[in-house]
């Protein structure tokens, strides 16, 4: 197994496959009532939040205490290490400490990758800047084999604001690790640079790929983007890229619609959208505490 | 027994009753050096708190863990989850995360009751607005129960901003349920409109209720609302409505004096009478963390 | 056993020294992966931090949760406990819900003081304005002890703004008892009025003292206090009293370089300095743990 979870292309289809798989066994434990495991117990794990992000904290929180870690949420905003004390010097400050992994959410590209230099225990990227989030892709990816039974194949749709999304960052990578076709669909100003090279082809249309999608995986707007030059007016995005009940209809029978949370309903995705039958918003949820209880598991778990 | 807390009129007096038994059992455990109990092992309490509340926050938190609960603390403030997530989607959230129980203090009345709509776990209320706030009342009650040795009959004068008070309008419906009478003072602008219908009498002159009080519970006065028009002066409101030493020597000679705390001393509260042997505000938190044990144990111990 | 700790003048050198011993077993176990230790499961340790200090508070949380206490964290900072309530009044709050220890960390200077006579369960001073952090010196000199193999007798050089410094007072009186001997060096505008009467010499010249030191102790300059008439410029101080490698050069071989972090790299402290074999700055976060470990075992451990 390996030592980090630092980007989705970290994950070979067989590791990947074998997180899915120990995720299956965490839900499927928990749907028995077995909710407390004694794996981790006596491990430390360190939550390092510079950004806010309640919901992927409590995520991480809630499965290392399954697994009966003890954890500590260190929020660096406001803290008095926020100021000035280089990243390394509080990775050595927790490494120190005993933190047995530390899951980092940083609003710089690249922080994970240099956090795991220094520390002996392993690091598990949250989310960085514009650039990875590779529990998401897991949970993602679970979400998708559980709903469709295979990942191999399908055809995923991912639609939005990609040039600043982890998310999409780190599903095209781990989707195409794990044989799924993936487009992306955006407005020009809104794909990256360079997308080109990923391994996932392109639209701006998205009624064009609507009829042949398995999956439709909407990115949630960042409102403090919507009045910068690049973006298209509020009304203007939500009638070309927002996922509505028509679209929705032109769906093939078996295709799911996902979002990451949490959502702008009525802007990216309808509410009816999301509230019908064919939306997992709730499921992946669910399925991130699994899938971070199979990455801590496998991460820490054979060393004790 | 009841699945959520969202109204001290969910209570009847039976339920009520067994609470307040349950927490003695807590309490008389803790006293014999029990403080960790397995019930609520693998069981994840989730504290979602909408306003700061420190105390009563804790007071959960200390609650679930000597039942051995897991606790997440989700403080709403400042996270993304406050920016335009609906609450309907945050409890969507934290239920498919697993909480079994959602403790949710809100600045909206009704908030807890839509959220119990929402999750299959249990919730409640930890203060809504002006609405409700059941478990201070429970632990009102518990107090004078332990003090006093009864309720029923019992001549409770509750004094000061009833309007604004949810602490007011728990205890007048919990102590109605358990057979007290309730005798509300204010000044006429700090009554709610349609106080007369409520199972309490109302007057505008603490000292001419005083010599019959078994209990006197004082309110808080929140040090926002004192220069709004409604409120009296500051001066005006002491001496009329502060509970001071000559007023504490009328009582009769069983009778005791409560607040819920925080204490504006020397305001609504003399600080010789907040320190005198009739004053249970220390027991009152004390009492709060049984009650509160109490409360989870009886909506999440059956479960299991 | 002392029943808190507020002050290093608390400890005399038969109790110091139990606290480093302890320390030591404390750290041999967590050496043999004895992670968890069930000391103290049931009790309560609540930390009670009126200033950010996340360093200091996840060093005691995990501390604590090493022993298998229930950790409450209680940060002051906008509760609506810090709005008026009075001191006495949160501990009195604290002491009901059953903290059987309390670590403070205050602003004013005694606070750990008053709060010990209000409260039955020990207190722990983590720091209180620029008076006293008696944890920081013991893990300071747990740290020269374990280097060294010896306190009695050691010279030990501690540089910086004295005046301000807790680390400073509580680093004095502690390796005083234990029978090192201390040199204080810092500009006269940094070192307060009467430290004629501390155990201590005083110097302002660093090179002059450097030759004999066995252990040099840079304190942290703190960013806010630079631009005070008192503190001399950001250059002049870095070029007098900052630690870089010529004057590591000039040190005894055996000589260490301690800094109770966090530090600001290149004013007080070079980083070749501070990333040398000589520098214990990683040692003494880890230390860190196991000394709050031993004393929060000998304060609490006895009375089950």
């Amino acid at each position: 197994m390996i030592k980090h979870l630092l980007s989705a292309a970290d994950l070979d289809a067989a590791t990947a496959t074998r997180v899915l798989d120990t995720a299956e066994e965490m839900a499927s434990l928990a749907a028995r009532e077995v909710k407390k495991l004694p794996t981790l117990r006596g491990r430390t794990v360190v939550n390092l939040f510079y950004e806010d992000s309640t919901r992927t904290r409590i995520s991480f929180e809630a499965a290392a205490k399954r697994l009966s870690a003890d954890v500590i949420n260190f929020s660096a905003k406001g803290s008095s290490v926020s100021k000035g004390e280089s990243l390394k010097d509080t990775a050595l400050t927790l490494q120190a400490m005993g933190a047995d992994a530390v899951v980092i959410r940083h609003p710089a590209s690249g922080a994970p990758h240099r956090l795991a230099n220094w520390v002996e225990g392993s690091v598990v990227n949250a989310g960085d800047g514009t650039h990875e989030h590779p529990t998401q892709a897991l949970l993602d990816a679970y979400t998708m084999r559980s709903r469709l039974k295979r990942l191999a194949g399908l055809n995923v749709v991912i639609v939005g604001d990609v040039l600043h999304s982890r998310v999409a960052r780190s599903n095209v990578q781990l989707l195409h690790t794990l044989g799924a076709k993936v487009t992306l669909v955006a407005p020009p100003t809104l794909l990256p640079v360079g997308v080109g090279s990923w391994p996932a082809s392109t639209s701006y249309d998205l009624d064009a790929v609507v009829p042949d999608a398995d999956v439709v995986m909407m990115l949630r707007v960042q409102r403090e983007r919507m009045n910068q030059a690049y973006f298209p007016s509020e009304r203007e995005y939500s009638r070309r890229y927002g996922f509505d009940v028509p679209r929705m209809r032109r769906l093939p029978e078996h295709a799911i619609v996902m979002h990451p949370g949490p959502m702008n309903r009525g802007m990216e995705i309808a509410p009816e959208v999301a509230d019908s039958a064919r939306s997992t918003i709730v499921e992946q949820v669910a399925n991130g505490v699994s899938v971070r209880m199979a990455v801590l598991y496998l991460l820490l778990g054979g060393k004790s």
